[in-house]
């Protein structure tokens, strides 16, 4: 029978009734390395990568690839996992590319996103090797031109384009609509418009074309609609300007469990599903196959890791509501404060308590919105000093955290083989005067 | 004739047409330290604490006091003018402390407040001489008396009640009610029991109460009423258990301006206002005055900082929006994404241009709901490289600050007497990668 917490398969439950994860105990490694604590199971991720790359590979041919997009968790670790894994990389920031190369992660196989590359971001990018620009509009395409020129560099770029599919994600989300920050809109015109600018600029070299769908999809349709859009622009490339299209980036934005009610994805069989409809169309629209890229940041890290709290004030305010505070909060995880974002919490120092108290998980911050999960099933005798997971914390939790109310940001510990050792230090107060002059 | 732009009075346009602050002008700062940039205006924040200190002293007499409630915007220079100025803080966390300590600043001072603090947090802040602890809870009380007679310390204290006052602020930002993670509720007794134990403890001072109604609290009636009802409150404990209130901590709330249809605060006013109705109040009650102190935050900083951020992408989406994009974002000013907060965004490099161009003005970060500000008025002429400036940043923007993108945050540059001096340095690329393995 199934359990129902076990929301993943790097979950389980030992003889004494405590959570692990990866295969180690949750309450040992909390008192090891003190609370609050990301995990992050490296098998998983690897796991992750190599299920993308195997679909990817078998059903789009070996020029095609997959690029984890950093930004859900970036620190020089996960570059070495990526680098070993035979991943691209999608990095916005000269931060995230001085990351990269500390960690000896090859440039040459990084994109540059971003919807605001400063002509500094653009400088770093070319003179460290960053093999390809996603141009999000025209005056950007303009910039790395002249900057390409400027540096003897004829630059591979893709054009972010937005297709106008709404994925029905959450609004602050979704990325794909034509009403967007990003990229350039097809259905006005303006996508051709620089391609036809960006055929003819001399520092650069358009491969291709990108688009991103949104956040959270758990159905294929939405990849099918966007590829169908995109390749009959392609087509409509090659008609007016005899542009050959050699890459087409469909983004990110396959779902991932924070609850129960959610699927695990099968992302083999959706990513078959996508490329059927696209060989399909690419033949009937006699155009030429291109390398296909996915951009997984959340699929990939999302599950692969969680976060230990230790208790602190247990509340019961008579006729109204429990709260249960934990020594993290919005610091660590601002994702229902930014989003009413959904996640599971459990008693990780005794899974088989009955759970018979509701309560709202709330942070150490002082801020009425510092709320982990409203409506949680927690034991009654939940007390000061036990220890609760927040699962599926892996993507945007680090990588979002702050210094509010100057607390310092947790470590992250990395487990693989059931070995446990330390990715990024937890911040001491050393460091968080540290820029203070 | 008043300039409808110039919400704050340390604003003013110079000569050129540019947007000066504290007497500088704005594109100099942005060309001499780069963008995105915070500059605080020293002066103000020391006449801002004058004004509170000498309307509470003049009101409540010279035992009461103003404590800057630190969390709004926290680093060692911060402290140093509160020492100066002879105002007492509120701190939160150790990190807090901790740079309170490094600034100098005589923590028997300091009042440690929080929700949430974990016994590793009390015991440092009894071993630092902290002053004053605002006791959440029961549970928290107890802890701190255990820990209190460990180091042969009696602890003085104030308890945090909720007066179960909603000011109809923003629900998130909204403290005062019973249904709140913050204190003991007096409604439904758990604030008269808390006091009952904590007059019994031997490693605990008990001094007097703290209520804290909300955030941008324009409206004395709040405060009024929620006076009332703590002074209710004392009168009860004075007949039930002869307590004798030292100290009555109304917290902070007082609104600022973000936005020209918000009034400017006439805090010396609205102090007389109160005072008069606690005056009243206690004779009629027959109880002891006590001491009064208030704690403001958002009120000392946030109009007494802006931001400058220099413009990248101005995109203009046929039919649909125009989005001008800054070199921040959500990641230096999370609150439109957190609460849609409002804020006032000027073009600094041209203030006398007409503005006809209305535009969403976003940030940098591959997030879409990372927007500064919607429908905002610019100029049509506006281009890359041009310095933007948001008003009122000072409070709660660069303590939220994150490395969400691994983009760095910006620097703190402080005026006094028009002469400007680092008091945060920028963060660099090596600082990003410092806690990374």
């Amino acid at each position: 029978m199934e359990n129902k917490d076990l929301i993943c398969e790097n979950l389980s439950i030992d003889d004494n009734g405590v959570l692990n994860f990866a295969g180690v105990s949750t309450v040992e490694l909390a008192t090891k390395y003190g609370t609050p604590l990301f995990l992050m199971d490296e098998e998983r991720i690897r796991y992750k990568c190599k299920t993308y790359l195997s679909a990817v590979k078998k059903y789009f041919g070996e020029s095609s690839g997959v690029l984890y997009a950093s930004k859900a968790l970036s620190f020089k670790r996960i570059y070495e996992i990526m680098k070993e894994e035979g991943m691209g990389i999608d990095v916005v920031s000269q931060g995230e590319i001085f990351t990269a190369k500390r960690a000896g992660f090859p440039l040459k196989n990084a994109y540059f996103h971003s919807n605001n590359k400063t002509d500094e971001d653009i400088d770093y990018a070319i003179k460290n090797g960053v093999g390809t620009f996603v141009v999000d509009n025209e005056e950007e395409l303009v910039v790395i031109d002249k900057i390409a020129r400027q540096n003897g560099v004829k630059q591979k770029v893709l054009l972010r384009l937005t297709p106008g599919i709404d994925p029905h994600t959450y609004d602050a989300i979704n990325t794909g609509k034509v009403d967007s920050k990003f990229g350039s809109a097809i259905e006005t015109g303006q996508a051709e418009e620089i391609t036809r600018l960006a055929v003819s600029l001399k520092g650069v070299d358009l491969k291709g074309f990108h688009c991103h769908v949104g956040s959270q999809v758990f159905d294929s349709d939405v990849y099918i609609m966007a590829s169908t859009v995109m390749l009959n622009f392609i087509k409509d490339m090659k008609v007016k300007l005899g542009f050959i299209t050699e890459v087409l980036d469909l983004g990110g934005g396959y779902g991932v469990r924070y609850i129960e009610s959610q699927p695990n994805m099968d992302i083999e069989s959706n990513i078959r599903l996508v490329s059927e409809h696209i060989k399909n169309t690419v033949k009937a629209l006699e155009i030429e196959m291109p390398s296909i890229f996915f951009e997984p940041g959340r699929s990939i890290v999302a599950d692969s890791g969680i976060t230990l709290y230790t208790v602190g004030t247990v509340k019961r305010i008579k006729g109204y509501k429990n709260y249960v505070s934990v020594d993290g909060g919005m610091t660590d995880n601002p994702r229902f404060a930014l989003y009413k974002a959904d996640y599971t919490l459990l008693p990780a120092y005794d899974m088989n308590a009955s759970r018979e108290m509701t309560a709202s998980i709330v942070g150490r911050c002082c801020e009425s919105g510092d709320i982990i999960q409203e409506n949680v099933k927690m034991p009654e005798t939940i007390k000061r000093g036990d220890v609760i997971a927040c699962l599926t914390t892996g993507a945007y939790n680090y990588s979002m955290s702050s210094n509010y109310n100057r607390i310092a940001r947790p470590a992250v510990v990395m487990i693989n083989d059931k070995k446990d050792y330390v990715a990024v230090k937890r911040e001491s107060l050393e460091d968080i005067v540290n820029l203070d002059v």
